[in-house]
């Protein structure tokens, strides 16, 4: 599970990974490699009960500069002989969804982030521009650097702001900072992302990356792994839900599932005032949305 | 209307409620005798015209401790034969809408709490810790005092934020703050629960109470019932609506009934410059919304 | 395109516009004329390819003072003959999208502002209240005066925010400090906007208008107008989408669309350090949404 170009990973005995984007020398930017390592991580080496949680970082000055402009041809890796409707690319993905030249290459990514049940944090150690910028988005929380610059600066390229970040942004800025930042397209440093709320919190550089493992390390030492990784997919999911009926639905099933599992020894142990042994996994969670 | 066990009423002339949680030897924690009583006053009580609005809190020390966890058996009221998928729930739900074993008993008082169309005002004395802290989050607003304590504690026992939570979290204070506070499972004191803007306003502790009345008073005296009552569903409904023309229909809706009612009268009044005399009422709002 | 009785209209070189409510003896208050007016400009006038961003603020010392209340019978506008349900109004509203006297005039405006695919700000000069208030919300940022006053006061009239304001507001400041706003009634100063998060940013009076027009130029010089219109669309669509998936479809083909024309040039054009000549048109935008 290490055996990646573009990426390095390290996974401490608490279970907290670090998953460096790892080509320094060029700013790691995103390129198809990175790309299709990325989903593979997240979709599968990351679903490995060895892993808790996730710290991503870059190695060296960045964190992710980008797209790779100075790859040849068409660098979004689209296929120009196509030309789908909405209907078509709706059917499409029913039908084949790992197609390539159709679907959004970060956004592949962000869905793979998105979609893995276990905490996941953005160390913005530097430049983040571009999808650098958006793949931070799908991450649940994002931690900078005092030198991070964070650019949503796809209108002065031409292109929209991808990788679903228009599903994120505003959740996570609100509405009316998202427009700005979009429409300005200008790089924001450290502490105008921290006022606009879409970082957490700042660091000094060499303090940034502990800061990351450690915040990563208090929400899943003696957490409950089923837990955790459902109430994940309740947040995000009934976020969006059209009325609270639908979050009553949901957390009554996982309510159900983890009072009869880890919850039965979450409350033995509060009882008994020593710490819990759970035994669920993340790999097993139920069915708790209808479809 | 006051035959209470776990709770005690106090209605002021001007239709402000006092409802307070009222187990004080057990820091306030949550029973099933609570858990009908809160669903039995929120659906059936405040619905009287008397009430105007309602400002919740504690007896004592605590606001709310959580599930009352010294209670024998499965302290969640769920009913361990049951084993139900999404759609079976869903189904179960339209037949049998408070068969008790299946449905979180936090979410049946949350959602009674949000579906009362009056204003609703947390005044959080002091801890509230697990359902104590969920069941704020469906009260349109929180005020707290300075020793209050809250806690989204759901991760250290195993099981997921519930009571509808994970609808209203996010809505109140975004979905990154929301994460982290449900992945740390940490409880917060009340500065740190105010910068997250979950809570509205900070009040020492022998002024909350008088601050949430009086707040609640602002809202309803010289003010229609039938206008809040629209107000409040349609802010809540619309805010998880596709799109702007949702709203616009049904405050279409709202508006045509209003302003042939007491608009007319709002109008009327604002011209003559004198306070409106307002006889609408709460317990007859118009359908304004399909299905 | 400026035969307006209530409105003036200027357009600078970059195309930014800047539209003033003007009827300034009446505080810009907001009547028939001047609704039939604005949505005339931001369905078709504000269409025209000179136009590139959109600026609005008021003439003289007011914003908006919301509806004028000086007109005889039925200010709403509504016939009081009609009583629709939530489905005839749906149905309707397919069949005859502008008959007057069941649609809430102010929702017919903010739709038609939301509608437009380039970026709009609210300039608050003054008073704002009512619908000059509500208004506001479908424009995508809203700078103010420090003598800006903003009101939503629709409870004192006996009436429901209305304009489409329940899907804007709680996007913009979250559900519990719209719902504070809705409630109280109350008109803001300036700095309570601010602080609630409602506004940008607060100018001197006399910087107001200068700082608006080069926000709105930062916007769009060497902008691809069909990047800042489809980016619109997403963040405003997809804020309100129930998972990323769809967002993941409509950019992929927003991508899609803008990398092969727009998103060509940007490319090149930052491969060879200099300003990009865009030549797409926000009036030939693709559909990027089913339906």
């Amino acid at each position: 599970m290490t055996d990646y170009e573009t990426l390095s990973l390290e996974v401490d005995p608490d279970g907290v990974a670090t998953l460096t984007l790892n080509r320094p020398d060029a700013l790691n930017a995103f390129d198809l490699t990175m790309a299709r390592e990325l989903e593979r991580f997240f979709l599968t080496d990351a679903r490995d009960d060895a892993v808790r949680a996730v710290v991503v970082t870059g190695a060296g000055r960045a964190f992710c500069a980008g797209m790779d402009l100075s790859a040849e041809g068409n660098v979004f890796g689209l296929d120009e002989t196509l030309s789908p409707t909405p209907e078509e690319l709706r059917a499409h993905l029913d039908e084949a969804p790992w197609h390539d030249g159709v679907r959004d290459t970060g956004g592949r990514v962000t869905l793979a982030i998105h979609a893995l049940p276990k905490p996941v944090i953005a160390a913005i150690n530097g430049a983040a521009v571009g999808i650098g910028a958006t793949m931070t988005l799908a991450m649940d929380l994002r931690l900078a650097s005092t030198r991070a610059r964070i650019g949503f600066v796809f209108g002065r390229l031409g292109i929209v702001p991808e990788a679903a970040s228009s599903w994120f942004l505003p959740r996570i800025v609100g509405i009316q900072q998202a427009l700005e930042w979009v429409y300005s397209a200008d790089v924001l440093d450290a502490q105008a992302a921290y006022d606009g709320r879409l970082v957490r919190s700042l660091h000094e550089p060499d303090d940034l990356l502990p800061a990351a493992r450690e915040l990563a390390r208090s929400f899943v030492v003696d957490r409950s792994p089923v837990a955790l990784g459902l109430a994940k997919r309740l947040l995000y999911r009934n976020s969006a839900a059209a009325e609270p009926l639908e979050a009553h639905l949901s957390d009554s099933l996982a309510m159900f599932w983890t009072s009869l599992g880890d919850g039965k020894e979450g409350v033995a142990a509060f009882r008994e005032k020593r710490a819990p042994r759970f035994t669920g996994r993340a790999a097993d969670l139920p069915r708790i949305f209808p479809g």
